[in-house]
């Protein structure tokens, strides 16, 4: 196993400040683009982070500590930023996800020893049987995948302004 | 055409910022893990993009700008950075990175009219006839394809970490 809480809350608590350094500021042509249709846009991403914090994670690490197996957890609505159709900046999306996810750093923190408590078990509604390792180690790679996201979004943009370098260029292979 | 001048230079302009808010102060455990033997750890990606600078886009932008098409570029050492075994701090590598990147963002303001120059045309060693606006394009999506490979190697780390959720995180399956 490499996970590792300290290692893994420093990840997490990167996230934020490098989703505000790369977005903040930007085009809006950067930031509403996307992969065609039914595929997310930055905000929509950032959305989507923020259900995760209030909804996701912590509900979940507190079922575990409180509940442990003996029913599975509430399924996430991994779609739910997508109702809310109010008009929000990216820069006060970033800042609601700094805050929030500052917050649940510290809950995390407060309720988890790591010497007790990564090998409890909860059930989760499609997979069974997880640890809490696992879920705090889903939180952590949840955030890489989704910055892979937005900079793959980006990225896809200029797919054809390339030219020739697209063969070079490994981000837009991906998808 | 997506590409555009203004719109290039702000994601150039927020790559060394980007990767300092995410690198800076992290574990050694996330800046040196890598994808096996032969690929790069954080180090050797930043080491790349500072190599970069120094040795490829601005030679090129002035390459065809000052000799157009009459004879190829010479070819770009792609693996220059990894044969400099010195050890240099990561904030050490992330502010040489800043430094250079602000001095050659600063010269192609100068240097390139968007109005006259982006059509102007120069000769790829294995792809024959480029644009400048291709290589300019090239640029931006060469930061986020590393960028993209960053976070997808310290992903990778928690790949049996994340036990079954594997199945919901995109970026473990990139390559």
């Amino acid at each position: 196993m490499n996970f590792n809480m300290k290692e893994a809350i420093e990840l997490l608590e990167k996230t934020p400040k490098t989703l505000e350094s790369f977005l903040s500021g930007l085009s809006d042509e950067w930031l509403s683009c996307h992969e065609g249709e039914g595929t997310w846009n930055v905000y929509e991403v950032v959305g989507h982070l923020i259900e995760g914090e209030n909804s996701n994670w912590i509900p979940r690490v507190e079922w575990i500590l409180q509940q442990g197996y003996r029913k599975p957890f509430s399924p996430f609505a991994r779609f739910a930023h997508l109702h809310n159709s109010e008009y929000v900046s990216i820069d006060d999306k970033l800042q609601e996800f700094q805050r929030i996810r500052t917050l649940n750093i510290a809950k995390i923190k407060d309720a988890i020893d790591p010497d007790l408590h990564l090998e409890l078990k909860g059930v989760h509604p499609a997979f069974g049987t997880v640890k809490l390792s696992e879920l705090l180690s889903t939180w952590v790679v949840h955030d890489l995948t989704h910055i892979n996201q937005i900079v793959r979004v980006m990225a896809k943009r200029y797919d054809s302004d390339v030219g020739p370098w697209k063969e070079y260029l490994g981000v837009l292979k991906d998808h």
